[in-house]
């Protein structure tokens, strides 16, 4: 069994001393009442939640899986992933970012963005539920109309439903411009929706009455491609006129998915026969609407991969301090035990700053992005919101791409750090490996992301993001020119901003000749950019430390992780950089 | 399902043409037979069975894993694994390295290690019980008396009966010193074995008649720590004076580890209870015994790595050519099909040509260490064995730590290929990750690699097996100084070679005054070391290709792939070097 500790400490001293969550969020719109007290007892509760009846059916939820009834076509989930969702709806969490008017709470997406954090570390699997559902309710309040939102979005804000995302068929993953589900008019304006769709995460399941799932399908007269695709909403079961559920609809789980990981969420074959389905939003504008989630969705993706690096780096820290093997390479530093702890090996401390510095990183990285997203939202300004807006936009792909990549390094070094007892499956890191290798799949693959980072929010929106996030790096390496305690910092980030500059010029250059530079520089330069930034938000964690009220081993360990990324991980951007400038011609046709 | 196909080709072209094994083979001492026609001949058939029998069974037997019946207190293997084995035995294969005087066929290692990359490729489950016996026999043929090899060895050779090593207790794995297994005197020169171990790869199984166990015990005048360790011999069942098996020996499985992959291998705790033992060599000197066999184990393990690679790499290779999604950044290459094919997307072929550099790559590391196995058994005079003896000393710790390592990224990227399609199950790629994860582990985990290196073969053995080694490259750089086809790899070959050289002597230095930063510097020291020795075989690949009667589709693809690692894998060199600078300081105390 593995241990998990919410880390509020760290989520504070991120929140609040690095990125002053306070002073952004307590200016916003509507932010009067989001205070750094408020914050911080909602984090105390999810955390509570978190550890004590999530984290519990982690394993267990791996361990049973979900369980599919043919002769029903319905899902099962693990024992306990009821009764947490139960709890978890009676919270009030599933609206804990949505409009009052639906029925939520209306607190700042940074702090459901670190409540979920801490629900992904307590249980992967069972969070996926409530993620999905969040991603239609976004899709939802964003397209729907008012009666569609009073009919399916509050009871699912209430966790009375859930939601799903119909996207993927067999022939359309990244390219969903090859969908094939048809959508064809029936009575009452409503549509008959008739295809298959696979990898729906919480497709089924027997957490809540009802399921509303947002599908793409094409009317009659789509053109081909991506602009020929609409949105619409199927409920599992038909809702009445009051908004009580009523007879079942024709869209049913045809089968679960065997994985790797993330056993206990249920992944169907959805299949959809003449299904009851409405438009929501405008015809052929499906893929356009489905987009405006994808920020939210491909943050949240980042945050697993965060929340699973966490447990894993406390249960291999915890292991390393626990097991006792062989003596420190400069004598023995526990004679009185048959061996010193793992703790006293170099060796395995690199392994473990590592992660922490990995971890903690990502995590000022992801809640930044998060901030933005209340800023782009409800800045108090029309240029501070589209400045938030386009910063986001060029962080989606880095916060998604490479902290979901991150989290396969460091779930890897955890399990490394127990030697052959991580291979055991009762030990419990092994399934952090398994669950974090989807994360780099789903919400758009990796080279997706890079794509999207290189394609689209540098070369399309003429590198805007990068502008002012550079911006901001530039100001940030003035205001601390002179401070000691930056010294070691100021010096590498400010030339490794300017060369990120002068590099992504070239680029942009080279890929107007070639499109083909554009797909061999790509991953390279999500890497390369994404090192740069975490040591931005490294070198703003040591500025912090003055100001703020942790204790002094909290500093140390700071100022110890800071140092550490610095001398040994953000030297990967030389071979990052080497691999950009390589170019197409090392990548020739593969027959 | 995942297909396999055993890559003969480029085995030959790295034997035959790269490391001219044929000239090296018939030279030695015994080697007038080893042509390059038998060897050939032999790798055809290994081909066979591992395409035809092995490869089947590697699905279905991870599916199903091993059985551990409570009642008998014996482990029977996945469906195919005793039909496999038979007709491994059948063939010959249990004793194709081992002396004729035992029933062995005393081909060479090399050709040993090239059939065991087809075997583990076929099934690594499966290939840990022929694997476990291949130990037993060395231990036997090395330190065993004429009569115990009589006994045991023969019987296991002929593939009769199987081994096992059984070191790992609880409380002692990398810190063998910590093994509490006694050993008492018994009736007529036996010793009664008292102990728990963990983690037996083959403690008990259905595939063979015996088991002799080859097991770390303490007698009771031994010294505490790792120089109070002997050896011991402890069959399953007795054996009659004349050979036959008699009664049962009071040496139990008493459970099977539930693990992450390799779950056809029975990973057994093995109970022994006054079970009747033989001592093995000397007293107290079971452990240099058991390393005398550790270059061997570990070379297997590190062609582990390259068989899941090689086996994942071509699934990938072929689910990239198989997948149509999406276009082309320059346009449409399959305008008469939906969408293209994965291979026209230079990220793809990033991923693809990642494995290939690193695969084809280790082959020839793995097979040149191989190689200098048998000149250090066999070679013509003790200047030429003994020369062989210190590079594969220095190679080893390289060949398993970064080879294992390396398969951890591959067999990652070939599953990233398939995109979702690769987190289920059911497509197969997911368990060679699965698989993987242990190769880093056990035979030493990468940290006790990298301690070997820096700590024993560069600092104890002043670095001998370096200095073999860079005479060699730099006699290779000044041989093709003037070759056209070499330039753009002698200069940077010769350069790194050069600042290794000066690296090493820098660091050694510092831990001689501080030997902490042996641990700070040894990981990254390995992969450096491994990432320049992997340039040097590409590079020895390209000047091969002159003189090689391979196609040239193969030989374009060899060029392309060396020309791809020298340019966007090789650079790797320079975040190491970086790390290794760091030194201790960057590694503080962890609380």
């Amino acid at each position: 069994m593995t241990l998990y500790k919410a880390p509020l400490d760290d989520q504070r001293f991120a929140l609040f001393d690095v990125l002053g969550a306070e002073t952004a969020l307590t200016k916003l719109q509507g932010g009067d009442g989001h205070t750094r007290d408020l914050l911080d007892a909602v984090l105390e509760e999810a955390g509570r939640l978190s550890e004590q009846v999530l984290a519990p059916t982690n394993a267990p939820g791996d361990e049973e899986g979900c369980h599919y009834d043919k002769a029903n076509r319905t899902v099962t989930t693990p024992k306990g992933f009821k009764e947490a969702f139960k709890q978890f709806a009676e919270g009030g969490w599933a609206g804990l970012t949505m409009a009052e008017e639906f029925g939520g709470q209306a607190l700042p997406s940074v702090l459901g963005v670190a409540t979920t954090e801490l629900f992904q570390s307590g249980n992967l699997s069972w969070s996926l539920y409530p993620l999905l559902s969040e991603g239609a309710c976004h899709a939802l309040e964003l397209h729907g109309t008012e009666d569609q939102k009073h009919i399916y979005l509050k009871p699912i804000v209430a966790g009375q439903w859930t939601g799903t995302m119909c996207l993927t068929e067999p022939q359309a993953g990244s390219d969903l411009g090859l969908l094939k589900t048809r959508a064809e008019p029936g009575a009452n304006g409503s549509y008959k929706i008739t295809g298959t769709k696979i990898f729906i995460s919480a497709g089924d399941h027997d957490l809540a009455e009802n399921i509303i799932h947002l599908v793409l399908a094409r009317l009659p007269d789509a053109p081909a491609g991506s602009r020929g695709i609409s949105m619409f909403i199927v409920p599992k079961f038909k809702v009445n006129g009051a908004g009580s559920v009523g007879e079942r609809n024709n869209v049913y789980a045809g089968a679960i998915e065997h994985k790797m990981g993330i056993r206990g969420s249920a992944t169907c074959v959805m299949n959809f026969d003449e299904a009851e389905g409405f438009l929501i939003g405008q015809p052929h504008k499906g893929l356009a609407a489905m987009f405006t989630m994808m920020n939210a969705a491909r943050l949240s993706v980042g945050v697993q991969g965060l929340a699973l690096a966490e447990r894993a780096w406390q249960n291999s820290l915890n292991y390393a301090r626990e097991r006792l093997q062989s003596r420190s390479l400069s004598g023995a530093k526990f004679p009185d035990k048959p061996a010193d702890n793992l703790l006293v090996q170099p060796d395995v401390r690199r392994m473990l700053l590592t992660q922490r510095a990995f971890v903690e990183g990502s995590r000022m990285l992801l809640l930044y992005a998060a901030l933005q997203t209340d800023i782009e939202a409800r800045g108090a300004d029309e240029a501070q919101r589209q400045k938030a807006s386009e910063l986001l936009a060029f962080l989606i792909p880095i916060a998604k791409g490479l902290v979901t990549e991150l989290a396969q390094e460091c779930t890897k070094e955890a399990l490394q750090v127990y030697g052959g007892h991580g291979f055991i499956v009762e030990n419990g890191v092994e399934q952090f490996v398994r669950d974090a290798r989807i994360i780099t799949l789903y919400e758009g693959t990796t080279g997706i992301q890079a794509a999207d980072l290189l394609g689209r929010k540098i070369l399309q929106l003429k590198g805007v993001g990068l502008q002012h996030f550079l911006g901001e790096v530039g100001a940030f390496c003035k205001q601390h020119a002179t401070d000691e305690a930056l010294k070691p910092y100021i010096g590498p980030l400010g030339a490794l901003a300017k060369e990120w500059g002068e590099l992504t010029m070239k680029l942009a250059q080279r890929i107007q000749s070639n499109p083909e530079e554009l797909g061999a520089a790509a991953t390279d330069y999500l890497y390369y950019s994404g090192y740069i930034t975490l040591a931005y938000f490294w070198a703003r964690a040591v500025a912090a430390l003055g100001q703020s009220t942790q204790q002094q081993a909290f500093k140390q360990a700071k100022r110890d992780a800071a140092a550490f990324y610095f001398a040994r991980l953000l030297p990967r951007t030389h071979m990052h950089k080497a691999a950009i400038e390589a170019g197409i011609d090392t990548l020739p046709a593969i027959a």
